[in-house]
């Protein structure tokens, strides 16, 4: 980049009257009043309970907690017809979903069924999304199965290992519920939009391995979710591999695949793919019920006891030593299929253009959970695939919820026997075809486009979830996550800033190469805050900056550098180390017999530049509300006899 | 705030030729080179290195290394006459302090002498502060005796306990070299001043609690830290308290507190604190030994081992379950102790205006334990007590560290049975008065009057030292910390802008009340990059500002909003959420017939826009260089035929 010949505006004199403001002194309680409010109730939720009379505010404290009471009254019969037609659509999957994953969590599959039966109904009434459909999804499932196998064998005390996922899901419930009343919300802000990419298809590999035992007829499996110990099991045992259970598999999964296809293809006909799955289980029941296939190698589901949720609540368990493994999962599941809930639940309100509050909602699903582990249930929330059929499905309200629930009932009441016979193969070719849906390679091909970071975010929570374990991804995940973050706080950005040609704007020079610096004079903006994190980095490369910047000019043989102007614009809040750095900095500069200037500096700045004496000792006269106009007394006071100067500076001046 | 009647600049158009440039593309390698050097090497410590012969390189590097090396020439006769005075006024503070402190941490006396002798010698070859007296410090002292004292009984197993301190010491000196090797020195940078002023409060009143044992002459004390548990053990053994020993105590910290305070008033007097403390030793030795007090419950230290150091690598226990206790015990003290060497360090180079190499220092002080673990030596740092003195006294470089050895060797070869009527108490005396000087109440009050947050970290750190313990402390002030930094990404402020009077400037109208909002206009900042961490509190946060704007546009019958300017400038950085965020946000904007305009987004953030396709999408003319251009082109646009906008545009704005 090349120097100009500065042209000094001659309206320097009238704009240097733009003095930086201190903003105001505000009272302690007051600001932390605003900052807890901003921190906690950043969508202003009482907004509309001011000034309204008590009658009216209970009302709407009802209808906040109680979102039903709100639209009900306005529910017509057009809405009824097309809720009616999504339910029965969404049933039709929800119930051979329901058996197939509560198989994933080592769970009787009758449980699936019962989990589609009340939390939808909780669900109904409490939640804010009218596309949401409530169910079991296959990511929770695993690690419910991986993490309480654990701590008790599914196999060996099958009723202590039910009352443990009970006891899990009423954990998840009252952890999610507590969130959204405590305002926690952002927590599941933290598992960034990559980390869920990179998530989900690590779960979605993982879900997809562990259907091998079915596909394969398998008798013994390995515990482990983990590609190395998985591949390992499926091939040390080539000699146990069913090919009727294989051949069967495979029919079913190019069935599945070729409906998702042809439904992707032809939007009108979403249908073909959401009967698909019961389809399957139809034609497979049929199938082994004429062969007597589950003689010769193709495992069948067995007998479903008819009737609706037996009451669980007994069933909790509350003491050590299996306490914090019911806490410990309720809490990581209870996360993850909020973040899936609340992503799915606002995706679509988007679509439709109506708002979702993530607090309401996290409420909503928690206590939709709490009633649920009561009930016979386990961990639900609101599955991609399943609200997805609902949106297409036409559904208008939570109302398709109820139907799908009326619908699972009759189910649980009179058509169990039905599922005598269906083969467990089929279950596994449906979660294999719900789980490659989720492998959104596209997605991770864009992150390495747009954003190196979020990439490894995702890589990282993806080999993690598939070499290490569930937990192991998340962690990966999370702590790059905010590595990401800290380092930004750790190591800001620095630029120099030259002028823009023709104008008084001071610009990034990598940015807009046509930047000219101005001679003698140094601009760097800081892109961060200054922080304890950052104080000594910043010293270290602003003291850099000058050096190099003095080297060069020394090479070329140009004027000495006389003033550093530091844009602080884009610094949002300062604290005390950052102010002792400033402090450091304008020794370092003084003894070198530069002058420090500071340009724009935001409200929160100035208020502890000022509590901190900072200003009093560097001079108001030396912070700008510009560059341009630093700049522009900077040059002033390099051609002119410096009327302004302090006896310090013009002392220091007169040694250049 | 009012609004003015805005006047178009005649030289919108002329000025509208400024567009927000792409940065031009980087290679992926170079970019990743850039960032990891900007990490690791912010201080570009290889910069002499370049275009030198390879001997020169050789010698530069192992100047590096040794940077004795580099002053030794240098060194004069002048330099030594002042280091000579330095080196045996800080020996005289060494002795007793280095007896005193090896008590508090439950190790022999001796231990500190030893300490005092070869760790000198290897930081006046390695280290780089010309000002920095090597030594024990109490903290780390206290720290050791109590994360030890939880494995091993110092009284029931003393020979294991001192193995294990020296092993700790040992992991201490490895952990801090390595931090240096691996420019990972910004680790010591998360204590921040805060921290550090909270936590070593709290560690010299724990330290004081302590000292009530020597004071009052108790044989049994608790081996709890905290205020709590000492408090009780002290009262509970009234019966048990010495009144000799608690006169004696409190005359000599009387004399030790009023020489301080004098020496405080006139500094050219710095040597009378600095002698005190030897003073008080020999005269309650001679008073013991006159009066046989140790027979009258004066509690004295004994037989002290005549001989240098004797070697103990072979003491070094590497075995478990003792090896994790070390480790752990060597990290926490060895950040701690490096904090504290890297922090006086700076400050006397700050005075003296010469640079320190943090991760230098870190690799001097790493090996100077490494070695001393290896020759009877604890842990050591520099103390800024007795760099204090140091620097008072006028040393001239590290060689004032190796007459400081000498004296102590000498004292170790000769002196040592002088010291066998030193009175314990007198020790507790020398300790306390220490200790008062870390507890800087004025400090807090600061961080009180400029940063509320910072002073809860220091309430934290203090709070969490004396009622919990060391460690406890030092979480809950880095947690803290690191709080405030994702708090501050998590939950940004943002402002609204307006114009400054008879300019084009735009700021936040909180700060500059005389700043006019423009009619039909919204100009929001953001003031910090748009991470996962906060774009859905900013997706909610836009909306309510549109809202209340809308509102307020409302109730005063004003002209309606038409355009929302997001001022981009503090914005640092974007991932990928944060683009899904814009996105989603346009979509609100434009359902509500309302355009988004960006203004100034830096080259990091216009590279991602580009990337992910949103400029192409958004239209590369709503996106401006300054807010001032962006509020002309809004203007032009409302007030005449929109001959610039698309299809899309001109109909939403046909609607309104």
């Amino acid at each position: 980049m090349g120097t100009v010949d500065y042209a000094y505006p001659s309206s320097t004199n009238a704009e240097c009257a733009h003095r930086v403001a201190i903003p105001p002194p505000q009272p302690f309680f007051k600001s932390l009043k605003y900052n807890l409010k901003e921190t906690f109730f950043p969508d202003d939720p009482f907004r509309q309970f001011k000034n309204q009379p008590p009658c009216r505010k209970f009302t709407l404290g009802l209808q906040y907690f109680l979102p039903i009471l709100e639209w009900a009254p306005r529910y017509t019969l057009e809405f009824l017809k097309a809720d009616i037609i999504a339910g029965i659509t969404i049933a039709s999957l929800a119930i051979p979903q329901g058996i197939s994953y509560a198989k994933l969590a080592n769970l009787p599959p009758i449980l699936g069924l019962y989990s589609s039966f009340v939390p939808p109904l909780v669900y109904a009434m409490m939640g804010s999304s009218r596309d949401l459909a409530v169910g079991t999804v296959a990511v929770a499932s695993l690690l419910i199965g991986s993490m309480l196998g654990d701590e008790v064998n599914a196999n060996e005390n099958p009723k202590l290992y039910l009352h443990l996922a009970f006891t899990a899901t009423f954990f998840a419930g009252v952890f999610q519920a507590s969130l959204g009343l405590l305002r926690l919300g952002f927590i599941v802000d933290f598992l960034s939009h990559a980390t869920i990419v990179g998530f989900m298809a690590g779960a979605a590999t993982v879900v997809c391995l562990q259907q091998l035992k079915g596909i394969l007829g398998l008798d013994h499996f390995t515990h482990a979710t983990d590609l190395v110990s998985v591949l390992r099991s499926v091939f040390s045992q080539t000699h146990q591999w069913r090919w009727e259970s294989a051949v069967l598999g495979f029919c079913f999964l190019f069935f599945l695949l070729s409906t998702r296809y042809f439904s992707k293809k032809r939007p009108k006909f979403f249908w073909v793919s959401a009967m698909a799955p019961l389809t399957s289980v139809v034609l497979g029941s049929i199938l082994v019920y004429l062969t007597h296939a589950e003689k010769h190698g193709v495992q069948v589901i067995g007998h479903l006891k008819k009737g609706l949720n037996p009451p669980s609540f007994g069933d909790l368990v509350f003491v050590s030593p299996y306490l914090t493994t019911a806490i410990k999962t309720g809490i990581i599941t209870g996360v993850i299929a909020l973040a899936e809930g609340i992503a799915v639940g606002r995706s679509f309100a988007m679509f439709k253009n109506y708002h979702i509050d993530g607090n309401k909602e996290m409420i909503a699903i928690g206590t939709m959970n709490i009633v649920g582990s009561c009930t016979s249930c386990y961990l639900t929330t609101g599955p991609f695939s399943r609200s997805a059929v609902n949106y297409n499905a036409g559904c208008k309200t939570a109302v398709s919820n109820i139907v799908m629930a009326f619908a699972v009932m009759v189910t649980l009441l009179l058509l169990t026997p039905l599922f005598h016979y269906t083969p467990l193969v089929v279950l596994s070719a449906i979660i294999i075809s719900a789980m490659l849906g989720l492998i959104d390679y596209e997605a991770a091909i864009h992150l390495w486009q747009v954003d190196k970071f979020d990439f490894l975010v995702c890589a990282g929570a993806y080999l993690g979830v598939v070499f290490g374990s569930v937990e192991i991804g998340l962690v990966i995940a999370v702590s790059i996550s905010l590595l990401r973050v800290l380092l930004f706080v750790a190591r800001p950005k620095t630029f120099i800033l030259g002028n823009i040609p023709n104008s008084m704007m001071y610009r990034n020079v990598e940015q807009y190469p046509n930047a000219n610096t101005v001679p003698g004079v140094l601009i760097l903006e800081i892109d961060a805050p200054i922080y304890f994190t950052n104080s000594s980095y910043l010293r270290e490369r602003i003291t850099r900056w000058i050096d190099e910047e003095e080297d060069k000019l020394k090479s070329s043989g140009e004027t000495s550098l006389q003033y550093v102007i530091l844009d602080m614009g884009a610094v949002g809040n300062i604290d005390t180390s950052g102010i002792s750095m400033l402090e450091e900095v304008r020794k370092v500069t003084d003894r070198r017999e530069i002058k420090l200037v500071l340009a724009n500096p935001g409200a929160e700045v100035m208020k502890k530049l000022n509590k901190s004496n900072f200003i009093q000792n560097f001079g108001q006269e030396w912070i700008f509300l510009t560059v341009g106009e630093a700049v522009g007394a900077c040059n002033f006071m390099l051609h002119t006899c410096k009327p302004n100067a302090s006896k310090d500076e013009s002392q220091a001046y007169s040694n250049v």
